[in-house]
């Protein structure tokens, strides 16, 4: 491919509004462009980026036994309310009327197409198991679409959906799809941690995400540098710590004024205490009956920890008008002193020798109330989101947190979507069985992006091999010399005989126009022929992500390129196969 | 690929409401399910089929030139009625609300994204010519969908754009984007026409249309079995007939009472004549102004004949009480005697010697009619749609017409959109002008369709091999006898190994059961290993398109298969080549 022809249009400046870098850079790159919020067109670098993300999807899944078709994006919302997600998803999901009046959605996801399709398709425990697949395009009325391609209201995304005959198969299809998933992170060159996840809304009883730490990511990942647990913020469990020692010779509480005080912030500046000695009592309604629980001020509840302590099957905040109807106190002032509904502690508040609580009276707070002692404790739970410094919940060492880009993500759905449908197989005695699912997603732009937020430096992107938009640059310095252009050529076709994408800028500018151009693409080969280095019959080559160029002779250079390439993904593999049997050890042991 | 893991759900019966052949047989040979209206699922094998072809596409377009990009589906309606097609589109266009009250279209064509991304992008002649295509779904609310995948409200469509600056360019854009054409259906096997297009609502001044002549096709083609001329219905010519002999003794015209018989059908039955002897008088706006041209009686008017023969830029046909207004006369009475509007005659009304028509009052009829006596024929021209019997346009030999399926169209369309848009470059001198445009599709559903349509019999599909799902399928016919699946899973790896797809019967069914399913799917190369043969140490092998097979000895059979398959795409690789030669050799002479 010649650069005139390829329609790369970088950019000098850093566009208005960009902050993410992947967003930056694939502008100034010239890879994509804004059509609307949310919608961005992938130009002809940019696509052949995502080209080579999807391949890599593909062959792994294919790889893995999963089987691809093609599901339409226009789904009849029916079946979004026959599976009763049609509440639920919400306003995310974009809807349409079409001729007929057909009320129509956009598809955001498929497991009810899915599903639709194979309970008609799949019968019999013989046609068990089966993982089927798509790369396709989905749609999200995002309400704020931000980040460049990162959070668009379309996007191409693979997902894979098991049908298991029962736990122990959907234990070994849901293995495969993990392990397929490390392998196309690895293959893209993804620095990628796996973290325990909460299933969210989609159901489902076990879950795990897979992120690229890098400053943009919306989630938080927990981890601990010392046994290597990570998990998502929202799933995260905190360690225990160590009980405040019980003392006898604790004065009594004592109450205080606090006139208009209702936020932990407040309440602890006009008291001049810190919040890290605060208590907050959270009023929920668990399965529809007023619950509580207290937290260290500066603590924040997680509702899935909060409903999993109280049994519930659904969890939302108490309104003021239930908590003051079920407590007998205004919010702002709630405290544990003394309170009518069931009451479950986190476990930081056993660490606190004496906490500042609401005294369940307007304007009215308690000091040195002392836990154990002047309210009972009858149950102290992982109640709150893990943050930096907490304990690990298997080795207690203290975790840090990074920001997470989610890229992948896997599922045990079990039956919710069989059982709503009506999805059942037939079991060796024809008895009627719920089938029993996965989901597993990928977003493929969100590899491409991904790969930018982790691989790029000050002059620009620095592709991962795999997902480089051409593995190779030859960059001819005088395009008006025959013998210059000649040599350039002459590499150029030797490469492209060989399977390399190779782009050959024959452009009329000046070197280091040139050369500023191929660093900010990201190529990660860049051959340079030039007069002088033809005097000396020399070429000069020179990797992305070194700084030292080396000279070769001209007449094997495209061999010594060929050789070069081949050395690299040798590496690349060879690191593929150590993580994979790092992962294989790790599973045996 | 296992059988028993494709999910390939045969059907034995044919179902239900399919009528096209591509139809029933994509559905019985489990390539497709319907999930709704206008909306099918690829199945596996349907999916490798689609994807084969996407490839092909792919390619020579690539090596047309073509650069590939990824535009959004979702369009900001805004850009529709920059264009001004919001309104010509109507309801074919999916439209929807998203969130911030954004009113979207869901594009079924891309002319109005890609003129607002190169407005943006290519600003000087140094930049031109450029081609830009991307394979992407697009949605079309058709009202009613009908055959199977042929017609569906979300489609996979090849649409590519050409940027140029002068006319001269455009024609060598065009002619590469005709000659890729050529290429891809030659190697997809398809039996194609090219024919003349009227360029329609899409705007324009030339175009051709790619059609696979088949029964199911909803185009009309005009063919000249001696010259080869042809050419949409809607935009084929008509020879000349030969003038009537003017005749000095005919009698006058007689008027006859016609009671309530207003159309040719009711006033030639009535007085029992030939509806051929009869003439029809329409009535037409032509920007806004009444036109009437005469017509034998069973031919039908062709508007874009008419509209360019008023120079006209809008035609329409006039309501009854424009033409009351316009002639004085009832609609259903009208004639071309003491008109009062221009007229233009077909020329088909020259060959007549008498003609019956409208009276120009109600109830009344007139026979014995003499044109060119009784009225003046100003100017005789080709306004009507041909027909079967036609004389060609070139060589005056009789045309026929066949259904043609189209899956292919090319088009000039000028500056229609740039001018529209304001998307201009800069000459040499820096004057702003607009780029001329063309556009191309190309249906890639529509090529798996028209496959099947072109290529099956009584027993199932017969894949062209270029397009089949598996190009070899291994059929052991005892699965639970080891020799017999060594020996076909052998030939199994050998083949894929030379990069062959195949796919292996695993299933443990009688052998007719397997081998009817395979013609079905029209897997090209069947290879039998069964205990009989496996005695005499050999399989056999046979071709979807030949009634015999052959046996071959087990040993080479793996290398005698390849040699097989490598001579079938020698033979197609050299048709397609002598296509090539034949069409340069006629552009040339």
């Amino acid at each position: 491919m010649r650069w005139s022809s390829a329609l790369i249009p970088t950019l000098k400046e850093t566009p208005a509004d960009a902050v993410a870098p992947s967003h930056i850079l694939l502008l100034r790159a010239g890879m994509i462009r804004q059509l609307g919020a949310g919608a961005y067109t992938y130009l002809p670098l940019g696509l052949r980026v995502l080209h080579k993300a999807e391949a890599i999807v593909r062959q792994e899944m294919d790889a893995a036994g999963a089987v691809e078709l093609l599901m339409p994006a226009l789904q009849p919302v029916e079946l979004w309310k026959e599976s009763g997600r049609f509440e639920t998803f919400g306003d995310l999901l974009m809807k349409l009327t079409i001729s007929g009046g057909h009320h129509m959605a956009l598809g955001p996801t498929h497991e009810e197409v899915i599903t639709d399709l194979v309970r008609d398709l799949v019968r019999s425990y013989k046609q068990l198991p089966i993982t089927l697949y798509q790369i396709q395009t989905k749609f999200r009325d995002e309400p704020r679409p931000r980040f460049g391609i990162l959070r668009t209201r379309e996007f191409l995304m693979k997902d894979a959906y098991s049908f298991d005959a029962d736990v122990d198969q959907l234990g070994r299809s849901y293995d495969a799809m993990y392990e397929a998933y490390c392998r196309t992170f690895d293959r893209c060159g993804l620095p990628y941690v796996v973290v325990d996840a909460e299933s969210g809304p989609i159901g489902g009883d076990a879950s795990h995400e897979f992120m690229v730490p890098c400053s943009t990511g919306e989630d938080k990942v927990i981890q601990c540098p010392s046994c290597n647990y990570a998990a998502n913020q929202e799933k995260a469990e905190v360690g225990e710590s160590a009980a405040a020692p019980q003392r006898a010779d604790s004065p009594p509480y004592e109450a205080k004024p606090t006139p208009g005080k209702r936020t932990i912030r407040d309440v602890c500046a006009f008291l001049k205490v810190d919040e890290a000695t605060s208590g907050k009592l959270l009023v929920f309604l668990a399965d529809g009956k007023p619950v509580a629980v207290l937290l260290r001020g500066d603590h924040e509840a997680n509702e899935a920890k909060v409903r999993r302590a109280f049994g519930a099957a659904v969890l939302a905040p108490a309104d003021p008008d239930s908590i003051q109807k079920a407590t007998g106190a205004p919010m702002g002032f709630l405290g544990p002193i003394a309170i009518k509904i069931p009451m479950i502690v986190d476990r930081a508040v056993t660490a606190m020798e004496t906490i500042v609580v609401g005294g369940n009276e307007v304007d009215v707070h308690l000091t040195g109330v002392v836990p154990g002692r002047d309210f009972p404790i009858d149950r102290a739970l992982d109640l709150r989101n893990a943050d930096e410094g907490d304990p690990c919940p298997r080795c207690g060492a203290a975790m840090v947190v990074k920001a997470g880009l989610e890229i992948g993500h896997v599922f045990k759905l079990g039956t919710k979507y069989s059982k709503a449908m009506g999805a059942n197989y037939q079991d060796e005695k024809g008895t009627e069985i719920p089938l029993i699912m996965g989901c597993y997603g990928i977003g493929v732009n969100r590899i491409v992006a991904a790969a930018v937020e982790a691989c790029h430096d000050a002059n620009g992107i620095v592709w991962p091999l795999n997902l480089a938009p051409y593995q190779a640059a030859v960059v001819p310095l005088q395009v008006n010399n025959k013998a210059v252009m000649d040599a350039a050529e002459e590499i150029e076709r030797r490469l492209t005989e060989a399977g390399v994408d190779v782009i050959l800028d024959d452009r009329d500018q000046r070197p280091g126009f040139k050369f500023k151009d191929i660093d900010l693409i990201g190529i990660p080969l860049r051959i340079v022929v030039g007069e002088r280095g033809l005097k000396d019959g020399t070429i000069e080559m020179k990797w992305r992500h070194e700084s030292e160029s080396k000279n070769v002779p001209l007449e094997t250079a495209g061999d010594a390129a060929l050789a070069e390439l081949k050395a690299a993904r040798d590496r690349l593999a060879a690191d593929c196969q150590v993580r994979r049997e790092q992962r294989a050890g790790a599973k045996s042991s």
